[in-house]
């Protein structure tokens, strides 16, 4: 018998930078220009069929005229388009048009499009760099910090992935306003999700200033994707691959994930996201967390934003229960739920642990309430 | 405009420990009790048909003997079961068994099935632990030691994948004995290439026991599997992410891996590497780095290896001139070649540099010549 040791320790350095502002493209083409990335001369961007002729069209042009290789690839915009065959087929028309390791990938639109193509740039040739340019304020609120890619399975949603960090993410407010507006709404309640469980001063910020944000003024929609980069930065910063404080992140998303899959995705992630804070904040009620008026607040805040605060009526909430509780997750017949603590803060039950175990009971009058 | 600053600098210790003995699934059991991957007690063991009721049965009784949950995932042998499709499978199916991200996977088997199970583990719920039983001698030889995994696509071979490192890798030095002999020489051809490329002593350590080695001496087995690590280890260690040095192991690959594709993998990879070997040798002595009797001594050993030094007659040899110049690394109309310098050392062309650029004619009349 003979040991040999392989020693692999090393400093890695994932830092990247966020750039907010308004049609940034020329400063993407500086950036690389200035060697953002090396020396690649060859640029695939991912993008979807809505994000393409709108934002990805002028950085692929302004690349090529700075002399640049650039190939779009286009998916079809939407969830469903969050799966293995959408990579597979990035990969084939990427090596199909000559990309080897060399390269850099650019996404251009909102979480769909960068979580797909964060995780075919961490595969790519065994990785090559990514750029994240976000469109949305979902892509602003969640997907530019975190480093967390996936696709979705039939039987699981974001369990096949990598964290991957991007080279630089570019936040283009002024792309917010080709939005649909059911989807701008979806992508607030992240943003409130954020205010909700860190940041009492944002929550009233936001309660002051969301027609603003609506009407893309400049100043508020700056402040309001700062404020959730630094809040998802101070939670992802401290618990990179989500072990234990990470999971204050999932607040709401207990309830809302389940209410997702049961609609059949008629809900939109961030509606579906919306009931599961106002259920949150009835279970944090009952517990003793939250008063009424604060619950009150939120869900004032949540219809203000145009989102769902109650279960739509064809949804059958018992189906709702008993999804929920033959979740994998479930132990000892209970399930872990995020709770929101007043407003601004969450529940902390012991060293890095966020999560109230919950029966299936309990849950079934909550769901019922709501 | 405004800019904000993810900062994500860290220490990163991916080192392993590969343990090299005759039936090593005892000390496998052993370790994961003390520890190896904390407190994880889901398995799952991802192997090949053939080698299934084995190894893998083996180690799966004991690690149910003990009182974890283990599922065997079984894929069909051989290379062409790297691709995808057989990573989707193996992910489904763990998905469906129950398996979320608190799992480990065991591959137990070949470079087919280590390089596929280190990629799936890798993305499975963003990484999961893996640990590698090989049973190959190629496996000891060249999967054990590089974190490479990867899957191979109808357009490229090799280039979706990953850098991701085992937390314990064990050769079984036993296992070979169950190895078809086509098999065992074929894992022969990555060990005479490490000796060719760096070490004139294990060169002729393995002239001198070739035949111990093919009746499993022992030690003679143990010192080759042993040679094979820290020659691997010593490039690899310097050069993680393939940005020079490490193109050294790329000896007898350019050629190898364009025979391997236009035989229709008739031929095995160590076989096709063993033909390459020839041929840079070829042409080392043509470019004055080796002498006609270090030559001979290359091929007289491969030769006695099993292994074949000609190509054979049913590939046809401009089709091969002309798969190797049409690849995308051709640059200027050379392709670039690692050269061996006498036998245990190859030839650098400045810093970082281990490539030599070759023209269409110079490749085909080295062809010619074998």
């Amino acid at each position: 018998m003979a040991v040999f040791n392989v020693e692999l320790k090393k400093v890695v350095d994932d830092s990247y930078e966020i750039e907010l502002g308004y049609e940034l493209y020329d400063r993407l083409v500086e950036d690389i220009k200035g060697g953002l990335v090396g020396n690649i001369r060859k640029f695939a961007v991912v993008t979807d069929d809505i994000v393409e002729p709108l934002y990805a069209a002028p950085i692929r042009e302004r690349l090529e005229n700075a002399g640049y290789f650039v190939k779009v690839f286009t998916i079809k915009n939407g969830e469903k388009s969050k799966i293995r065959a959408t990579k597979e087929y990035i990969e084939d028309a990427m090596l199909d048009s000559g990309f080897r390791r060399d390269c850099c990938i650019i996404a251009v639109g909102g979480g769909v499009v960068t979580d797909l193509a964060g995780f075919t740039a961490g595969t790519f040739g065994r990785g090559v760099p990514f750029i994240n340019y976000a469109t949305t304020l979902l892509a602003a609120a969640d997907a530019s910090v975190g480093g967390k890619t996936a696709v979705d399975t039939p039987l699981a949603t974001n369990l096949i992935g990598l964290f991957n960090q991007p080279e630089k993410v570019y936040i283009d407010i002024n792309a917010w306003r080709t939005l649909p507006r059911r989807q701008l709404c979806s992508g607030m309640a992240e943003t409130i999700k954020h205010a909700c469980m860190a940041d009492r001063e944002f929550f009233d910020f936001l309660s002051e200033n969301l027609e603003k944000i609506y009407a893309f003024d400049k100043d508020a929609c700056e402040h309001a994707a700062q404020c959730n980069c630094r809040i998802k930065y101070s939670v992802v910063m401290k618990d990179e691959r989500e072990s234990g404080l990470r999971e204050i992140l999932n607040l709401g998303h207990t309830v809302g994930r389940a209410i997702e899959t049961v609609s059949g995705y008629r809900l939109l992630h961030g509606e579906a996201v919306s009931i599961g804070l106002a259920a949150q904040a009835h279970l944090s009620r009952r517990l003793g967390y939250m008063t009424d008026d604060e619950v009150s607040k939120v869900e004032e805040l949540l219809k203000r934003a145009g989102l769902p605060v109650l279960i739509p009526d064809y949804i059958d909430r018992e189906e709702l229960v008993k999804k929920l509780y033959t979740d994998k997750k479930v132990r000892d017949g209970k399930l872990r739920f995020v709770l929101q603590k007043g407003i601004g803060d969450v529940v902390c039950f012991g060293e890095n642990s966020y999560a109230a175990p919950i029966d299936e009971q309990t849950a079934r009058e909550i769901i019922n309430e709501i």
